[in-house]
């Protein structure tokens, strides 16, 4: 039996680096998948050509790894399974990106080994069993970590999270996005952040307060499907997340270019430090991603979070 | 009889922008001057050759102008006369920089005038006169405006500007400066501000009350000789403008560059647009801001303000 669970990635629309210190932020999946795919197995093994360049072949059994990124990825797997059962299985996991550009390819990673391992196990879990285990993982692996990527890759859609509350949203606007090289990794930046908030908290407080309130009218901008709105948001969206310290020169100046030839829109979308940007779909958008060297991915939203089919 | 007044010109360290709308900001004098020289003469006529890229040499009586830019020095220096005094005086203004770059010309030129003509007319002013005839003059040509530039042009030194108070800091910092070509007028980005004030105006106020506190804080760097202190909030001022959409693309990335490479701060200084740039005074600044473009000043602080002295 062969079961293969394809999980949509996602774009932080507002409020990445906010949302970890409990503002609300908005996030939505897109039409590029993650598949995990679970087959029979006389032992634990991991394959992965495409989310890591050199190629992914590991024994759970005895654990060696090539490198970080293989280790977090053996991490990310290995203990959803321990989460679900224990039946040895071989896991293959397809990335149509590389992994750590802010579009929750991690994330997917663990909802795609909980979805596809229960039910090849003959215990199919809701959607919101997925997102709550993936979550729980996500936690174990990081120490933290905001529900955000697994929530919204598990169920779909749009989402504004505010608190402990999901709302889901519906709009009309669409996005386009490419993806740099990060220089660090996401942890890096939240480390970094941390620094900030540490020496400046009264300013820093101020900075999340005003993303905080600018996520919310980017809420109501999303619904009525206000695209100048929504772009100016982006902007300001962008040049707080600057001062925050989490931008690189290339992102910045594509997106200030952005803004002086008319785009409507444009911001970093996840964690920063290169990764991705997004822009309001005006024309030449794509075309000034690629020109600076991003990988464009197709950002159209979708709809229904995770699927699972049986292949064999 | 000569009479030359001698005005330093002027960095906006922290706070330009949100202090249009009421809040701190903090400026200093530097070691640039402009000079306006006043001799007796049977008509009214001002002359600069540096001022305006084609030179300026027009007749008050009958006030034909070139264009837009030596009609406004024009009305700078006419309603400077008016405040003082009539008898007719030749008026030589020389600068040693381009106009509207964000140092305080037009704020030069007032207080220059003023300076030299009362003294011509044998009424020599206190420093803090001058500052208070020459904000009165800005406001009537301008109509709104801080009285930020022709106060700190008039006394010199550095000074925080908070309310209707200044306080005069102690600091043994330094910045290095630069200025870059502008795209739009400091009142055109006036309005821009504006108008992003009135369509997000909860937003609109969370930014400049986080300018506000930012200012603060830099206040206590500056005066504790903290150069990673100010820096990092030279970084974050520098984002706050971003989000307020005042910033241009080659001053974004020059910005975001000088923190890639660990240039402890850098920002605009002034409206934006381009116009001028200010880092912390790291040994790659002034080659960074060159290899962009830009015009190296002399931004070592001056003390003192303006100076008036009897040339014949």
């Amino acid at each position: 039996m062969i079961i293969e669970a394809s999980v949509p990635l996602k774009l932080t629309l507002f409020g990445e680096h906010a949302v970890v210190y409990g503002k609300p932020a908005i996030a939505a999946t897109i039409s590029e998948f993650l598949k995990v795919k679970v087959t029979k197995s006389d032992r634990f093994t991991v394959v992965s050509p495409s989310l890591n360049l050199k190629g992914v072949k590991v024994n759970l059994d005895d654990m060696k790894v090539e490198n970080e990124q293989v280790s977090r990825l053996l991490n990310y797997v290995s203990e959803s399974i321990k989460a679900v059962g224990n039946e040895p299985v071989k896991v293959e996991i397809e990335s149509p990106v590389e992994p750590s550009v802010g579009l929750g390819t991690s994330a997917a990673v663990i909802v795609g080994t909980i979805a596809a391992y229960s039910t090849f196990l003959g215990n199919q879990l809701t959607k919101e069993e997925i997102a709550m285990k993936s979550h729980e993982v996500e936690l174990k692996v990081q120490g933290i970590g905001s529900r955000m990527d697994t929530y919204v890759e598990s169920l779909g859609g749009i989402i504004l999270f505010n608190g402990n509350k999901e709302e889901r949203l519906e709009s009309k606007l669409s996005f386009v996005s490419g993806y740099f090289k990060r220089s660090m990794t996401t942890a890096e930046m939240l480390r970094k952040v941390k620094e900030f908030k540490e020496k400046n908290n009264n300013l820093f407080s101020r900075i999340i307060d005003s993303i905080g309130d600018l996520v919310m009218e980017a809420k109501e901008y999303m619904v009525n499907n206000d695209e100048d709105g929504i772009g100016r948001l982006m902007y300001v969206n962008h040049g707080l997340l600057f001062s925050m310290g989490v931008t690189v020169p290339e992102v910045d100046e594509v997106i200030s270019r952005a803004r002086n030839v008319g785009i409507k829109g444009a911001k970093i979308s996840g964690g920063g430090a290169g990764g991705s940007v997004i822009m309001t779909p005006d024309p030449p958008s794509a075309f000034l991603l690629r020109s600076f060297g991003a990988y464009v991915i197709n950002a159209s939203f979708s709809e229904g979070g995770v699927t699972i089919k049986r292949i064999r």
